[in-house]
C-alpha cells in the first residue's frame, strides 16, 4: 500500500466521524511491516471525552493491542494537523513518521501554535509529511461546519 | 476544603502510583461546589497507554460522569507541571483553575517548552497556580527514580 492509500483509509474514518455528528477527522496507524494497527475517527461527543481525538483513539488501540506504551517504527496518518495534545501523544508514543492532510490554523500544534516537536521538552520528533490529500480533508471539514451552521445536521 | 487539602489527595494518588511502579504523579478534579469529581494517578504502564497520565485519566472520568466534553468551573490539581498533552487537554476541557506542584524542566508544557496556553491556537486559558506542595511532589519523583536506578523497585 502507498502512503496515499493509508490516507484514504483515514479519510474514510473522517467521513464516518461526520456521519456520527463528530468533527470529521480520521487517523490510521501502520506497523513497520505495513499492516494497519489501528484506525479511528473522532468520538469526543459520543464518548463525552475531550481527549477522544482520532489520533489518541488510534494510539490507545494500537498500544493496547501491542501491550506497549510505545510504537517505534510505526507511522501515523491523520487527515488534519494534530493539536498540541495529539502531537505530544505522538511524541510520547515514539511514532516514526507522521503524515497529515490539512493544516489547522485554528487549533494546530505542529507547524504553528505550540509547535510541540520544536522544544527540548519533546523527547522524540517524528519525520513529518504534511499536505497529503489536504484538499479532501479540508472539504470534509468545511462541509461539516457549513452544514452545522445551517442547521441541516 | 482548602487548595492544600485537594493537593494532599493528589499527592496520595501520586504515592499510590509509585506503589504500582508508575511514575508518581497524581491529579484531582474539583467541581464548582468543592466536591471531588475524579482523582487519578499515572497508569501508563499498567494500561499500556501512553496517554494515561493522571490528568488525562481524571479528565476522562470526570467528563464521563458528567456526560460532557467540558468541565467549566472545575479546578484541576496535579502534583507535577502538566506536559503539552495534558495542558492541551486541560484547555479543551475548559478547566477554570489549574493548581500544580513541582515544575517539570524535563517534560513540562505550561511554564516551559511548548507553553501550550500561550498561543492563539489554545482556546481557553485557566488561571494557573504553581508550586503548591512542590517539595513533596519533587521528593516523591526523586525517590522513585533513585530507587528505580538502584534496582530496588
Amino acid at each position: 500500500m502507498t502512503f496515499r492509500s493509508y490516507m484514504d483509509i483515514a479519510l474514510d474514518e473522517a467521513r464516518a466521524a461526520a456521519a456520527r455528528g463528530e468533527v470529521p477527522v480520521g487517523a490510521v496507524i501502520v506497523t513497520p511491516s505495513g499492516a494497519i494497527a489501528a484506525r479511528a475517527g473522532n468520538r469526543t461527543r459520543e464518548l463525552s471525552d475531550p481527549t477522544a481525538h482520532a489520533e489518541i483513539l488510534a494510539i490507545r488501540a494500537a498500544c493496547a493491542a501491542l501491550g506497549s506504551e510505545r510504537l517505534p517504527g510505526h507511522d501515523l496518518y491523520v487527515t488534519l494537523e494534530p493539536c498540541a495534545m495529539c502531537a505530544s501523544a505522538i511524541a510520547a508514543t515514539r511514532i516514526a513518521r507522521l503524515y497529515y492532510g490539512a493544516a489547522d490554523p485554528k487549533s494546530g500544534g505542529v507547524a504553528m501554535g505550540a509547535r510541540v516537536f520544536s522544544h527540548p521538552q519533546c523527547h522524540h520528533v517524528p519525520e513529518i509529511y504534511d499536505g497529503i490529500a489536504a484538499t479532501e480533508a479540508e472539504t470534509l471539514l468545511k462541509t461539516f461546519f457549513r452544514d452545522r451552521r445551517s442547521g441541516s445536521e
